[in-house]
């Protein structure tokens, strides 16, 4: 079981916000992700800003992709996007057309993530896996976190069961330092942390405390 | 029976490309779209530059929202959009988020549509409409589209019970004035296009062929 990854999340709402906390925190996390908020607001230039400030990270275009996956994965990874997302929701074509184009770019680095929302079924899974996609995304909806849901053993097993069938899968939703220790002999991929970090009082500091968290229930 | 509306969908990558076709085509049509693709492209500067040239005209983030409801529904209503998307697989509590929030902004102009894309069920469309979401946009997928698929009577059944629900349904998804005739006896409430009219050799002119074709059809 390899160390579960550190992605932080940049949720904001303006360029200047998402890029000053990527200085203050991207040195620290392993993957960086232009959140969905900021890019519906102010575009695909945050890829390219984070690009050119970290150019050894993975970075991460959070499309949640459901249309033109070959246009918007082109879009992301000429700006320097290794990962794009895709909703559940999309057909596989366009799932296939996004990993097709982010892979003509970025190469073998280049990767589409499922994100998964509501309801889907692990058929349509399969479905993902047998299209060359090979990461999933387990969300804990911030909506929903705010109606009072959390993290229960029923998203556990089913985190379980999307890595026995084969994916990488990212948690992410309300985690805190606290919430990682439910995942304790999990094959997580991926801890994504938005705010948890971000607006931490030392966002570099809270990432280091993720990362020691991280260490002390899984070995390197 | 309403005559349905027609809504211009602006697909572009580039601001510049979709305020031309904005330009060459806003006055001929009822609603106009600021795409997906130009959304994660540009940002929601988009919406505010279509608010600025049509004042008159409805205007449509189709944001595909799929969660934080709330705080995308504001950051695109603040500039102008009246309607705005959320995906199928968005969870009650993000639609509810982003109904509240765009009727916050723009009064009883302001509604939520919820777009559908892949697997969704009659009764989550129930709990949609009990959300209080008035509307619904049937898709054939582009990718779907470009995979050989077309419209069928297996679609119009579908839209034809959303109809019998309650919702106002737009549908959308490589129409042309010849696949129009096709939802004839059905009450659509929009029909939407995109490179159909925007990439005609005479926008203007295929946007009038459209509503022209949509009034032999329905009547006044």
């Amino acid at each position: 079981m390899a160390r579960p990854l550190l992605q932080v999340a940049l949720d904001h709402s303006d360029l200047q916000g998402a890029i000053k906390a990527a200085v203050s925190v991207g040195h620290e996390v392993d993957v960086i992700e232009a959140g969905t908020v900021c890019l519906l607001q102010v575009g695909s230039e945050l890829v390219e800003v984070l690009r050119s400030l970290f150019p050894e990270k993975i970075i991460v275009a959070d499309t949640k992709c459901a249309d033109a996956g070959g246009t918007v994965a082109k879009n992301n990874a000429v700006r320097g996007a290794d990962w794009m997302t895709c909703i559940c929701s999309a057909t596989i074509p366009t799932m296939k057309a996004a990993l097709k184009a982010i892979k003509e770019v970025r190469g073998d680095r280049g990767e589409i993530q499922v994100e998964l929302y509501g309801d889907w079924t692990y058929e349509q899974a399969q479905q993902w896996l047998d299209a060359g996609i090979s990461q999933a995304i387990y969300h804990q909806s911030r909506d929903a976190l705010l109606a009072g849901e959390t993290w229960g053993e029923k998203d556990l097993n089913k985190v379980k069961k999307l890595i026995e069938m084969g994916f990488r899968v990212s948690v992410t939703g309300g985690l805190s330092t606290e919430t990682l220790k439910l995942f304790k002999g999990v094959d997580v991929f991926t801890f994504i942390a938005g705010r948890g970090i971000t607006e931490a009082a030392d966002p570099a500091q809270a990432a280091r405390d993720f990362k020691a968290e991280i260490a002390k229930y899984w070995a390197e």
